[in-house]
């Protein structure tokens, strides 16, 4: 089973992520949690390319690009071998980052996008994903207490953030079945206690 | 006039364009010279990623993708606000270069790789492009040559390298009015002396 975590900026979903990854070892499966973009060596080198704060005038089209490489890297390296031997994969953030962030928030073509993302993917989607959802103010008042690891993305302005919400609700009201959407401007242990009965609920699920 | 510059690993490329770039600056022409992957400080960084030799295993479309992300920032940073201004801009590597190397030498789908870089370079096609034609064979031996620039694509195997050039050689063939063919298994000069030629004659032509 593929399950992607989503949201904007300072939603909660790293340290979400590490609780899950946590909770499910400790009931027996066997899983393995990663991040975007990152996860892979390859990834990773993207990964500071796209947070570094000095690449200021980065055009939308090379974001989406960069995180598209890193997505190609982690799917055919990690996601895909590992879904192949039964493995649950926990992915922090996934294709649909792209679509909300430089989709909706840089406002390039979404259905390009998406088209693009076939190749990028070889047509792989997640299984269920959970959407962190957080108001831009709270998330960022959130990313600012921790400033090391303030980025190029998070300086983006508000109205972009928005636009970022926005558009992962929307998303998530296209496709119901897949996505579970979770009030992240509760406490950390609030959403982690609704995120785990959706999570063993689908992972229990006879179907799957 | 957007001017790029192809051909597989050892044809000689990079010491032509410095040549040409004093040649036609000689001659009272406003140009910018630019290499691919880089030509920008997003460009180079992503260069680093796709010339290191650590990093073995990169999926064909990550390596895909990776040189469009650095495609995409150079034609928005410096070939359209160039061309606009009636700049030449004199190109080492582009667009060819994918479908030569991930499309007939990786063996993926030349038309998907098209069509993705639509997105990618907004269109733009160059006006003249000058293939350096060397046999594999001969490009590696003098790849050999400079063993502090060897990198991660010219490890690939001879087979691949084999598929690059054939791949060249059918772009060329297949849009004869852009591709101007030199063979570039001669010596520096001689490939300097034809090049400049064509190179001349095109931007002199009235209709340019």
């Amino acid at each position: 089973m593929f399950i992607t975590l989503e949201g904007p900026e300072g939603s909660g979903k790293t340290t979400l992520c590490e609780r899950l990854e946590l909770l499910l070892t400790s009931k027996g499966y066997d899983m393995v949690c990663v991040r975007e973009p990152g996860g892979t060596l390859i990834g990773q080198q993207v990964r500071d390319i796209l947070l570094d704060q000095g690449n200021t005038g980065m055009a939308p089209q090379a974001e989406f690009l960069l995180f598209s490489a890193s997505r190609a890297q982690l799917v055919r390296e990690v996601v895909k071998p590992n879904l192949e031997t039964g493995v649950v994969v926990l992915c922090d953030r996934f294709l649909d980052s792209s679509l909300a962030y430089q989709g909706y928030g840089h406002q390039l073509d979404v259905d390009v996008l998406r088209e693009i993302s076939g190749f990028v993917t070889a047509g792989l989607q997640p299984d269920l994903t959970l959407l962190l959802d957080v108001l831009p103010e709270e998330g960022l008042r959130r990313r600012k207490q921790a400033p090391d690891t303030w980025n190029r993305l998070d300086a983006y302005s508000i109205e972009f953030h928005s636009r970022v919400r926005s558009g992962f609700l929307r998303l998530a009201k296209d496709n119901p079945n897949r996505w579970k959407i979770i009030d992240a401007n509760q406490s950390a242990d609030a959403i982690f206690n609704v995120a785990s009965k959706v999570l063993l609920e689908a992972l229990e699920k006879p179907s799957v």
